[in-house]
C-alpha cells in the first residue's frame, strides 16, 4: 500500500525522518513557505537541499509520480515542495515557472488573508480571483503546479475550480458539516473539488476536528466515509498538517506573520494561543497504520483503504505536476 | 500664491527642474514606487538623492509643510515622495514607519489590482479594506502617512475615508461627472472625502479629462467650479499626474508591472498603447500660471484661486505629515 500525506509542516529532523519511514509513509507534500518572499524561500529550498545530503538514506526530493515510485523502491521518503500562500511569487507571474523547475509542486492562492490572487477564509468579504489571480492560475496549469485552495475562503476556491484548466487540491482540510471552523469547507466546495476531479486531504489539525484533541480514530473515520459518500471514493486523501515539534513560535508566525500589530490567534484564542495537542492516535509520523486500521474498521475495502492512504493522491500526482 | 502639485511622475531632469522653476512652482508631491519591492524602492530614494546633490539650487526635499515654506523662501521645488502602491511595503506593516522617516508622505493602498490592502478600480469586484489594510491604515494614521485611494475602486476608497482617523487624500483623478473614466470618482465618494477634511487634487492627464487631450482649459476650470461646489472650496487642489518625458515603455510598465503575461492597455487600448498628447496649456511644468489665469476667468477669487493652486495641499500637509 502506497501512503502519501497531502501536508506536514514539522519541525524537520532524523528523528521525524526516521518516525515517517517506520510509519511507512511514501510521500510527503511539506511546505516550504507560509509568508516568505521569493529570496526568503530560495534559501528554505537550499536547507531542503542540505537535508536530503545529510539524510539521504531516508528521504529524497520528488517532483512526479514516477519519482515517488522510485523513492518507495529505494526505502526512502520522497518529499514533494509546496507553499502554503502565494508570497514567493511575489508579483512576477514568472516566478511560478522558476519555482516549478525547482521542485515546487504546490501553491495555495492565499493563506487566511486577502493574498494578491485570491481571498483567504478569515477575511470579512471574499471578492473571488483578481486580476493577477486569473493569470497565475493559467501559468501554474501550463507548467504543472497544483492550485491549493486550503486557507482560502469559499467564492474564490469556488472561482478557482471554475477558472483552472485542471483539477485543483484541498490538501488539507475537513468538511464543515462535521466540525463548523472556518478553514473547514462547505458542501458546494467539496462536492464542485470532485466533479472537477480535484483532491481533498484530510486534515488531523486539531481545530479541524469533531471534538478537537479529543476527536476519536472512529469519529475521524466515520466523517471520512461520510465525505467519500458525498464527493466519491477517488477524490480524497490525507493531509494530516502535522506540525511535530514545533514551538508555539510557529504558529505565532503562521497567523501574524509581518502584517499584524496586534496578536492574531487565528484559529486559536488568548487562552489557547499555542498548538493544540494531537490526538494521541495520531502524534507522529509513525501513527499511519493505526489509519489504516481505523478506515478498515469503517467497512473500507482493502482497495478503498488503498486509495484513500495514498493511491488516490498518487495519481494526481500522475496527472497534475507536468507541463501541458 | 503657493503653487503645489499633489502628483507628477516626470521623467526627472535638470530641464525638467528649471521648468518648474519657471512655471512658480513651489511644490510637488513625486511618485517613487509603481510596483516596486521594498528594495527597488530604497534605491529610488537614493536616485533621489543623488538629483538633490545634483541640482540642489532648484529642488529640495520636504516633509511637512514648514520644510515646503522654506524650500519657497529660498527659491527652490519642494519635493515630496509617494508610493502608487503599497508594494514597497511588501507584507510588514513595519515599514510604514520606516519610509516615512525616509520622506514618504502618501501611500495609495492599491493601484488598479487588488492589492494585499484594498482593491483597485479595474478589479471586477471590490470587498473593500482588508484585515492587513485596516492594521496600514491605523499604523500610517501613527506616523503621518497619508492614505491616497486615487487608483482605487469605490467601496475600499468609502471603507478607507470610514477607517482613516486622519483625513485622506484623492491626489490626482477628477469626478466621475466630468469624464466617466473608471479612474475618476463618483459624487458619493467626493462628499465622503471633502466631508472627511480630504483633498482631492485635479487631474490633467488626457484619459481623466473631457474630450481627452482635446479639453479646453475653460471646461477644465467649470469642472473645477462645479466640483466646489459639490465638496467646497477647502478640499480641492491640483493633482495633474503630469508624465512628462517619459517613454511609451514608462506607461507599459505602470499597467502591466509583473503581473500580467498578457499585455494589459489600462485607460488606453492596443491602438492607442502610448502616452496621450497633454493638452496644449498644460504640457510641461511651465504652464501652471495657465491654470491660475483660468480659474481667475470662471470667476474665482483671489484667494479661492489661491485655495485651488497650492493654500489648500499646504494646510493639509500641515495637519497631515507628523505623528499624531
Amino acid at each position: 500500500m502506497v501512503i502519501i500525506d497531502g501536508l506536514q509542516y514539522s519541525s524537520w529532523s532524523r528523528e521525524i525522518f526516521r518516525q515517517m519511514r517506520s510509519g511507512g509513509l511514501d510521500c510527503v507534500h511539506v511546505t516550504i513557505a507560509y509568508h516568505e518572499t521569493c529570496l526568503e524561500t530560495l534559501r528554505n529550498i537550499g536547507h531542503w537541499n542540505r537535508m536530503f545530503e545529510q539524510h539521504g538514506d531516508l528521504i529524497c526530493r520528488a517532483g512526479s509520480a514516477e519519482e515517488v515510485l522510485a523513492a518507495r523502491r529505494a526505502g526512502r521518503t520522497a518529499v514533494v515542495f509546496g507553499f502554503q500562500n502565494c508570497s514567493p511569487i511575489e508579483d512576477d507571474y514568472m516566478l511560478v515557472e522558476i519555482f516549478h523547475a525547482l521542485g515546487v509542486r504546490f501553491m495555495q492562492l492565499s493563506y487566511n488573508n486577502q493574498s494578491l490572487l485570491a481571498t483567504g477564509c478569515y477575511e470579512r468579504n471574499d471578492p473571488g480571483i483578481t486580476r493577477f489571480g486569473r493569470q497565475v492560475i493559467r501559468e501554474m496549469n501550463r507548467v504543472g503546479m497544483v492550485v491549493d485552495m486550503s486557507h482560502s475562503a469559499e467564492r474564490s476556491t469556488l472561482e478557482a475550480i471554475e477558472i483552472s484548466d485542471r483539477p485543483i487540491a484541498i490538501t488539507h482540510a475537513n468538511p464543515a458539516f462535521f466540525e463548523p471552523a472556518l478553514r473547514n469547507k462547505s458542501n458546494d466546495v467539496l462536492k464542485a473539488l470532485g466533479e472537477s476531479g480535484g483532491m481533498l486531504g484530510f486534515s488531523l489539525y486539531p481545530f479541524h476536528l469533531r471534538d478537537g484533541s479529543a476527536c476519536t480514530l472512529q469519529s475521524f473515520c466515520r466523517m471520512v466515509g461520510d465525505t467519500v459518500e458525498l464527493i466519491g471514493i477517488d477524490h480524497v486523501g490525507l493531509g494530516s498538517d502535522l506540525c511535530q515539534g514545533q514551538p508555539d513560535s510557529v504558529v505565532t508566525w503562521m497567523r501574524n506573520g509581518r502584517w499584524s500589530r496586534v496578536t492574531d490567534y487565528g484559529e486559536g484564542s488568548a487562552d489557547q494561543a499555542g498548538w493544540p495537542a494531537q490526538p494521541d492516535w495520531f502524534s507522529t509520523s509513525e501513527h499511519y497504520p493505526n489509519l489504516t486500521e481505523g478506515l478498515r474498521e469503517q467497512g473500507f475495502s482493502e482497495q478503498e483503504v488503498g486509495k484513500i492512504m495514498g493511491r488516490n493522491w498518487l495519481d494526481f500526482f500522475e496527472r497534475s505536476f507536468s507541463a501541458t
